[in-house]
């Protein structure tokens, strides 16, 4: 078995695919349900890459949430993200209530060719679903020499997940923060966090597995400490990351995508903000000096229960470094759901077979 | 007396000085100090609406800090921002080992300005002293209708304060965030945050009364958890906030400031982002639209020990409005200490008189 880093105890197996089987199983997935074959592809091969970086709550786990989603009408399998101007002279992209995969992807494009071309680029991607994992994207903006931040929300009627710091009643998404920008010899510097103490795709991935959360992250419908993910679609809450903090974050994150760009249309609006760094530093120079701080980083010594200090975004590119050679690790269960997904819709029968597969009760959708 | 809202318990008593009185005391403290008229104002009325707003590790006891910095070459009192433009063509703000808080203040200008006419600004500021709060600067850019982002650090080597997460050695600054954009009937919406569990300055200010801090913040030079602030100055670190999350939010700044906009001469350097958020919705809709999540947050129940759920910003100037009625307060030792300050200039002496007034250890600096 490969080891995955996961924030849930499995209790079950997990098995090893590999990358290329794993991306035409994804691919054909996607294609079934309506997605053109090009936006498949670029979906599947996303998803992919999160479960080899150990991200597995972004990861192929995602495709019965997406599923669902394109059946139900929550997202439009076959919509082609677009680049618009409004007449106030602000590009921006409009996702056509399609995946937010493409449109990220689109978005990453447009940045880095504004960014190169002006010294910087800001972004508004609208009507698009799920976007993945953020980190990919960022990432993807700084290997070209650029600083990146992303910051999005904006749907809380829909997803009310995460407590404001001290209320007891959970009215805030996750609304994640993504910040990366050119490092050192190993590559850039990733920030990719939900503002809440966990990302919501944790709770759902520990149920789905059988598995409990750590004992600081979710409250119950009494405001009291729980670490049973059932809790938390009782009418419990996750905590905000840092109290008042990741609170003040997810706020932000909210006011700016509904009040300045919403509504949200279809699941969240994002602002993606990127500053060429060769306009302040030539990248070698960038390079070493990042490189400098880093290692220094690196030699901290370890607190009791720690192997080592990381860097943000190392540990993701190491884990995929090791996964590729061997494949991608997948809970058995997943697995085996997305094969029955195949064979139905092979079968030229309903994806989901009329059932709820993602299990998630009463119209709370699946998670971000 | 009235009560301030602070994270240190306080045995001392505090006073209430008219707050002409404070800012003229201030700005005579500082003009003696070498600055120029102007520049000496603009700092005191900085420091003294710190205070109003119950900031105080950010307030009026931060003149002894920067007289002394000022003394010690540590920062140039006569100093005047400048506003250059680099061979690659990009804005931005010198602060010719200045003070930070008129660079600051010249920053939100050209910020304002660049946002209004093109829809977006961003903005370095370098070679500066100590910056105040930076919320006051976020929140001044908010109320002109712009989504503003500043972050900075860059200056690990003098500043040494935070341990990584899983490190047991302080290595990093606390990097501070802030974000502000305009909100509903109440004014903006104001993060304003170290990403360490505390700002460096209330270890200063729990030490300088004799107070305890709270038990999760601080850990000892063996990577124990401590409540003693001198426990910081003998080989401790402060935690990072949230763990992983604040650890990456202070080393992104690091890297930004050191590696992208280094290096940071006197204190830290900053980045400012500025974007109009008129070019994305008109300016009563916005409003309208952020007073209706706002109102829905502070309606939330609140959780045991919390009076209510808070929105960012508001608290300060809530505090203000009150405090503005009676006075600043200000802890009895520190007012003490000003006025010997004062009484000292103006007998000629040497401003410290020779000591070192803050009480920073074998050149540990006053914190930030």
């Amino acid at each position: 078995m490969v080891e995955v880093r996961s924030k849930f105890d499995l209790d079950d197996e997990r098995v090893v695919v590999p990358v290329d089987v794993a991306i035409e199983t994804a691919t054909g997935i996607l294609e079934h349900s309506g997605c053109r074959p090009a936006r498949a592809r670029s979906i599947a091969e996303h998803l992919c890459d999160a479960s080899l970086c150990g991200v597995e709550s972004h990861g192929l786990m995602r495709l019965i949430q997406y599923v669902e989603q394109f059946e139900s009408g929550y997202m439009h399998p076959g919509s082609e993200p677009e680049l618009k101007r409004n007449e106030r002279g602000v590009v921006w992209i409009d996702g056509h209530g399609g995946h937010g995969i493409p449109a990220m992807n689109l978005a990453v494009e447009v940045a880095c060719a504004e960014a190169s071309g002006r010294g910087a680029s800001v972004l508004a991607i609208r009507n698009v679903g799920h976007t993945g994992r953020l980190g990919a994207f960022t990432e993807s903006v700084a290997d070209r020499g650029h600083l990146c931040i992303v910051l999005g929300g904006g749907n809380r009627s829909a997803w009310r997940q995460v407590a404001p710091h001290g209320g007891r009643k959970a009215m805030l998404p996750t609304n994640p923060y993504s910040i990366a920008l050119p490092g050192g010899e190993r590559g850039p510097v990733v920030l990719d966090f939900a503002t809440a103490r966990i990302a919501g795709g944790w709770i759902y991935a520990a149920r789905d597995a059988g598995g409990r959360l750590p004992d600081d992250v979710l409250m119950d419908a009494d405001g009291c400490a729980t670490t049973d993910p059932e809790d938390y679609f009782r009418g419990g809450a996750i905590l905000p990351a840092a109290g008042a903090k990741g609170y003040a974050l997810a706020l932000v994150a909210e006011v700016m995508a509904e009040a300045m760009l919403g509504p949200a249309t279809t699941e969240a609006n994002w602002l993606m903000i990127t500053v060429d760094t060769s306009r302040y530093q030539q990248a070698p120079v960038m390079r070493c000096i990042a490189e400098e701080i880093l290692s220094e980083l690196r030699s901290c010594p370890a607190m009791p229960g720690f192997e080592r200090v990381e860097i943000p975004g190392e540990r993701e590119r190491e884990h995929r470094e090791r996964a590729r050679r061997s494949g991608v690790a997948v809970p058995r269960e997943t697995w085996s759901k997305l094969l029955g997904l195949a064979r139905r819709q092979a079968d030229g029968k309903s994806p989901a077979g009329g059932r709820n597969i993602s299990g998630a009760p009463d119209g709370r959708m699946m998670d971000r």
